[in-house]
């Protein structure tokens, strides 16, 4: 069905105010997940609320539990998001590391004990809307099987990397996996199969159905017990291809979360308390050079790229182009919600005693 | 053939003192070929000699030209290579890096006008040997073609990271396409094909025959006549499999380096000044915990994943275990030089009247 992302916020709001989060806090959980469904990055989007009220009712999740600022330095912010949701405590982290950013050219933060903060994009897009460089990482749930190894081990492992640019900032985001676990749940929830080399079983067979792929997923995501196999990293099953190199940028991430943040690394989030870890970086470009003039030239390489010779009915895009003309029909047109993430709104919608958004009609 | 890495030092170092650089820069540079070719990267090794001196007989290179530091701040460096090698620019702004990442925990500087500096690793572990996580870009000539398009662009856009690790530090050290120019290189000279999905033909069809493919890249890189085709980005040939992300991570370094230096991308150092920027960056990590427990930590997740179950006769190897293993092995047993280079070797000896390195028998 399609709801008007207006609708999806506000549904979206007073549910987690019902849930104990802070209206504040309702505010901006809602919003990065309407953010992301706006995108098209529906992976991201509405259909996490089930998982976030599982961990809020399970006490995964404290909805009261405020950040804390554990170090912090001209440059750098060691945070503790005190088991609450990760977007809470990244709001609050590159608030500050935009200040420092401007005053100290480069700024990082890394933030322990924290959760599922939406997409990594919503982070970085922060920066970027005050002309910085935004980066964000997280580790995840284990998911992802390394070049040769037959079990999951390391998080999808998203990271985020914004810059300047007309008529859009640049904005590249995603799992460093070849595909988020995310990915794969939509495709079992709309029962369509898997269209690349995404995942693998336990013997390192490509698999193609979503629904068996999401089987391996979910048990080594969320329990002790492995099936064996899980997410490919990115460079697919075969090491001539150079997995190895999507399996070196998953661990960069994973030691600049889980490691640096002397939290858990992805591998043990699927049992205990399930911490993620984050960090988050600003750079301010303009110590470099005039900002107007590195947007200018971000801005014609962009174009150049765009306009290169391309295979017939396809489109060069550059990160970021499909999520914003995504947000702008979308704005428009309301965002599209799939079967069975609909019927969950209904019924979160009528266990809270609120209404559920109303579809829109054509 | 193979020859002792002290011979192959010091041969260097005197090729590079007779071709006009320093003492202390003609060491420098040597350094970073052997350490390369002891590691095993030969792509990145002795085998570049002969084109470090093309480029210093055209004139491209500058021996003498000193590395002019344009702007400076507590965190951050703008630098100018001065047309001179960029191992020269990048060890004086490491060296600064470092001080200032333990001073202000992070630090970053953009170096233009600036040429090959080597393994983008040897920067990195600079930064390391300090306790220090260090990052190096490069970008490069144009050899890889973005997702759907059918000529070659973006650079192959090294990016190096290293963290404490025992017994040798975590250094992931790498191209971001799926392959380096230079591993091309190496396999023609080798006269062996492709084993992997690494370039297409204008038509985006995989090349298999390394002759084929490194005529491709020699002329998208060194002249502005394209015949079409060129590197993957990593993900491969096919959209369905994220080479979009592959491409993704390439932007990214282009940004870093020939956007925020204001040089040329990599696209236009096919002609003209050959200019190319580099990006580096040294992290203080004992700012967000006691630096031997984050070794300890690290070691531990790297242990982990060493012994987790993997197909028969494969081996999962962390990012760094390959280097310092050939590493050691080479310096024990000599260096191997593919038959093109050795006989490069012997003629710039014969040239410049200055020894080559004995032939190691067994």
């Amino acid at each position: 069905m399609k709801i008007k992302a207006n609708d999806e916020l506000n549904y979206l709001t007073t549910v987690f105010t019902k849930k104990g989060f802070s209206k504040e806090d309702s505010h901006l959980l809602a919003d990065t997940l309407v953010d992301a469904d706006l995108r098209g990055i529906s992976s991201h989007g509405i259909q996490r609320l089930a998982w976030y009220l599982k961990m809020v009712d399970d006490g995964t999740i404290q909805p009261q539990n405020p950040v804390k600022f554990l170090k912090e330095s001209a440059t750098s912010l060691l945070v503790d998001a005190n088991q609450n949701m990760g977007q809470i405590a990244c709001n609050a982290a590159m608030d500050k590391l935009i200040d420092k950013a401007k005053q100290s050219v480069i700024s990082m933060a890394v933030i322990r004990n924290s959760n599922h903060f939406g997409t990594a994009g919503y982070w970085a897009r922060k920066a970027v809307a005050q002309g910085l460089i935004g980066i964000a990482f997280t580790n995840t749930r284990p998911l992802v099987v390394p070049t040769n190894a037959l079990e999951a081990f390391l998080g999808s492992n998203a990271f985020a990397f914004t810059f300047p640019a007309k008529p859009h900032p640049f904005v590249f985001d995603g799992a460093t996996s070849v595909v988020s676990g995310g990915k794969i749940q939509v495709l079992d929830k709309k029962k369509q199969p898997l269209p690349g080399e995404w995942a693998v079983d336990k013997d390192r067979n490509v698999v193609s159905d979503a629904k068996e792929a999401e089987d391996i997923l979910a048990t080594a995501a969320l329990t002790p017990n492995q099936k064996g196999g899980g997410v490919l990293t990115l460079g697919g099953s075969n090491e001539h291809n150079s997995n190895y190199k999507g399996f070196g940028n998953s661990l960069v991430v994973e030691i600049l979360t889980g490691i640096l943040a002397q939290g858990s690394i992805s591998a043990d989030t699927n049992v205990g308390k399930h911490d993620f870890s984050q960090c988050l970086l600003a750079i301010d470009p303009s110590f470099f050079g005039n900002l107007d003039a590195l947007r200018d030239k971000a801005t014609d390489m962009f174009n150049r790229i765009r306009n290169l010779d391309h295979l017939p009915e396809t489109e060069i895009k550059i990160p970021g182009d499909r999520e914003y003309r995504n947000f702008a029909y979308n704005q428009e047109h309301g965002v599209s919600i799939d079967e069975v993430t609909a019927g969950q709104i209904k019924q979160i919608a009528s266990e809270l005693s609120i209404s559920a958004p109303t579809e829109i009609s054509f």
